[in-house]
């Protein structure tokens, strides 16, 4: 019962991914936990758990391993024949945590715009070859979320 | 006619905005140059140019001297009994920098809020008490953009 | 230039909705002042000037002496033969202070009805006699704003 | 069968959630009832039931005393390794009652904006630290619904 | 397998309700038949099997009687511990039937909106407290449809 | 100035619509004095204001006369050789008047669907011919409106 | 397993729909071969299929034949207790071969529309009591298609 | 002012096709006539008309002297350099006339589809070489309207 | 279980087309393998896979043979009576590899349309006769995709 | 006048790219001989001329030259201190040459997402460095277009 307890996020994941998710509960493991095991960054490992990236062959061994689940059926899953199909949840996000970022890109995303053009030219920050990373911030006023995208520069072609 | 050259953007900005662009754009000032002057950081600048951020009394004299534009016609659009009206330009973003940090949120969004909530408990990132920066990163294998959204983290509160 | 300030609200507003906004900014008042003169609700009053309430003819005349404009103007813009085109704004509201209240709905509003419905029956509450009212609420963390409904409970009828 | 018989909420909810629902009908209890037994509001009692926000190990452990579930049950739910998927229902609202909630967003929304604005300065009503009531108000000409949000105000931070 | 046979609609209503159209189709009655054993109207009757009104007690029983079904189960469904879900179906509606009302909306709200305030003032008509009725009008040229919509005034609260 | 107080509906309207709501409100007059001066309906004659119904020659003499402009400026515009274009505003309607019979399709269409098919067989009632009529009902415990759809009823045919 | 192979589409027919397409493809009959059984045009037997249209009872029993199924079932599912749901699948259309129907509309939509009133004057093309027929017409150049509407036009009452 | 009489349509024109209507309309000619001088199709005419299609040269020439207006202007707005932007107002379309061409599609497309698979196989009618017709049909009980669709089938490539 | 590993795509596909998808991922077989054994082109085979395109019986021979499965079974669900319903997956698209086709349409379409039109005339690239192609093509500064579409040109009809 | 005959295209543009279009019209000029002028691609140079690329000071001067535009005006508005603002159109596009790319996204998107992880694997085609050229292709069966993307293969990053 308790595998549809994120819905609807869930419960338009691929059954395997629902389990991985079912079997990190019951566990109690953190992303961080997991993601130390497999040597990764621990947003990429979520990524991966909500099916929007992608595991190696010896990375699905490991993640095997730490969840305690047979490889074949991982592997059946999440291997080299099927790919992600990426984009998750309603736009615009409903939930108030994703909402937020997607605020940022509402009030702040012209802004972000006019700086990378003025500091690197005309071009784009990938997404795909781009580094995430959440980090708790101590502060007396009250804790802070450090939230950090590390993207490459791609500038626009001319042909 | 140059001062609806990014338009759909700059045509729904009020009149005093495009003013703004127009003229940073004539003297051919950065927003790193209208920043220092303001000692503010350059995307909350950018961001108050576009209508997303409010300035100061202080602050709006400041522009008006860096711009060299009369005060008192930036006043009169921009001061104390005007608030900003946030939120810009189409959803989904049709621009391919724009629709990157978008796709960051389709993609990446509920990893990013899986590992809020682990590292710091069921609550959100505050996007209204935000420091958001962007850094040219050099790299020898091409420049990066280091984007950093530097929020506080507000716990739901129950009752 | 100022009179499209906030736009893209008072861009879609008439003619004299907008003129009644200017020449409050450029008169420097706040609403609570100008409701204390109607003798009115202060959300109601700004309500109406956004279009989304009717001033009757006594009203039509008080707002035009506490402006200083022509009564004539006034009443050729809002008098008795036009009637308010209610609701204003995009859907969802990118502005934050907007959303915060969409969220409220998204969020609160299935907890909302239940608790209408244990504790009234099958009914709504109307938004049509509702007294809604703001207030700061100083508070020693940090002053809080108390946002109440009061609005008649209307049981569905049945026949 | 009766489980889904608030469709199409409750169809979209985690079986978790259907089961409380459906424990608390065949009890007959009401949010008021389960809200006492957890000293908690009842707004947010049934926020939490509809899975909009997140029970302590050891509210967990009341709600199940008071529907008389097993607590291991509702904890492989809704425990510590599951997080809210907040946002529920149809936009706009098809509910008559929600759909008023969403009417004065609409109607009132900028009203309220500018009140905000003007009696607490550049910033937001929090809607995750909010606490909100529902009371029901007797008239001698028709109850009313008193409906109350008391939310922290956030200042806009510059930076 | 027939109880699906007028999807999409009865799919997104609750089992029970889907039970209710199931057996009265079972047993050829028509609404109005229901309707006059039950002492209401028979568009309120179609209305709450649709889901979108509420029985009390004694209706539920009386239904179960024409219905001879067991009042257990239709009270366990539609019970005091559950209210409905109003709104169905997609908009614009996509059936001819429902869609020439749709298109009533569409082409003649303005004009209703203006005789309404015209006649009775600045109010709206009730949706909540409005009878419905529907009735066959012979004519030599072809038979109408006389339907009625009977709601109460409700003028906008000023306060 | 006034021409555009009932925007967004008024600014989408032809200029000479625009201009036969102007000078009705100039004039005081009420869409019953004129409909009675025409020999018609006065919801056929608001719709046809609103350019959702097309004036004969006749009438458009009438409308000119009635309203003190010169006749050839309405032919002009409303003449033999241009043809109403139908469906006004914003869906769903963001005014309450409008959305209340908007939620009567949502509430009530399924079930105003089926008592027609049981009353007449599988058909629609046409909008196209049909009479609209809106009165006020007296009613101690309040006014109500009487809103009346009279539209004949077109069976489906079959080939 | 074969009978959602044309899904989209059939997954959200009733399971009584779905179940003549699967007999009918499992016979390998054209929809021209029931027509003719039926004594009807094959385009409204092929919308009798999807649900788009009503069998008489007498009808239903020639389809039960043909298809050689129990008529009970067929009874049970379609019979006079069951009204068609109209409208189906995704819009846009995303099947080419309905999309440029689609296009028909988009692009040639106000050509025909001036035509029909040109030619009959203010009024509609019936859907309801229209004929549709689709030839295969042989053409040296490559075969073409005739698709032929024959509607009743309707002229818009007055009142 | 007449021009924008049959706005939302001709609002979005550009300016030389508004002015063909206008003098259109001044003239008192009809599509029928105009079409005749070009020996064209009258509703690919009207299509032109609406900027859905594109004059050669010499039918650029012939169109100047039917309206009596200069050829320079005309090609200026429409001629070689210019190409039309096909597809126009809102969709769903709102207009009865232009939303029951749309309904045909809505209900009787998968059947049109599915006949046209059993009779020309796997491909599609084409919309860009097709020709449209609108006919008046005489009929005792009540005129109708011909419209024919005679479109090439083009097969599906494989490769 | 895996079968779902592609969702929300497969989740939407025929059970016979996911079908395939698990049988050609168990034996590891690409689509350049297939579509070699087929004598097709891989990007026409991948999309007949996705039930984009029709095999006749004699490639559903081969498909059967290719994957090992009983040919009955594969010509059950795709064969002469089953038409393919196309197009496929949310729009916009939310995964990045087909977002960037999507973006390509959004930022060149009408760069496309222009010289298209400026070579060719007026007319367009068919989508239904079009070969479709996707090479890797090595580079020194990275491996490029070389993506062709070789359709054939319709030029407008006129009548 | 004709400066907007390519409307709504031309009329959400810039001033300053309608002005470029409005030239190269009047010159009689393709974008074949501007682009040789300028020695870049055609589609590239045309996407500048829509505002969907940037041209580099050199570039503008040479654009100057060949329009014979006061080069001032030129840099004023796709000067150095603005950035091209990307995406154009309506979105499904309702041109039917724009709408064939659209569909080929709808209909092949999932199969040359296959086949491009199949060779290249895990990764996008980029679209910012991605070269595009139309050609016109000769053939006996009339015409072809050959529509060309080659762009660098961008695998996703891990971390």
């Amino acid at each position: 019962m308790s595998q549809s307890a994120n819905a609807p996020t869930t419960t338009t994941l691929p059954a395997i991914n629902s389990l991985l998710f079912e079997v990190k509960a019951r566990k109690g493991l953190t992303f961080d936990e997991i993601a130390k095991a497999l040597g990764k960054g621990e947003v990429w490992v979520a990524a991966a758990f909500y099916g929007q990236a992608k595991f190696t062959p010896e990375e699905l061994k490991k993640v095997s391993e730490v969840l305690d689940i047979d490889v074949g059926l991982v592997r059946a899953g999440l291997g080299d024949h099927w790919w992600p199909q990426k984009g998750l949840g309603p736009i615009p996000p409903t939930d108030p945590v994703i909402y937020r970022l997607y605020e940022g890109v509402l009030v702040y995303g012209y802004a972000i715009k006019a700086i990378i053009h003025e500091k690197l030219g005309d071009g784009i920050m990938s997404m795909g070859d781009c580094k995430i990373n959440v980090e708790k911030k101590a502060d007396p006023k009250g804790d802070r979320v450090l939230l950090t995208f590390d993207g490459k520069f791609l500038p626009y072609a001319k042909w």
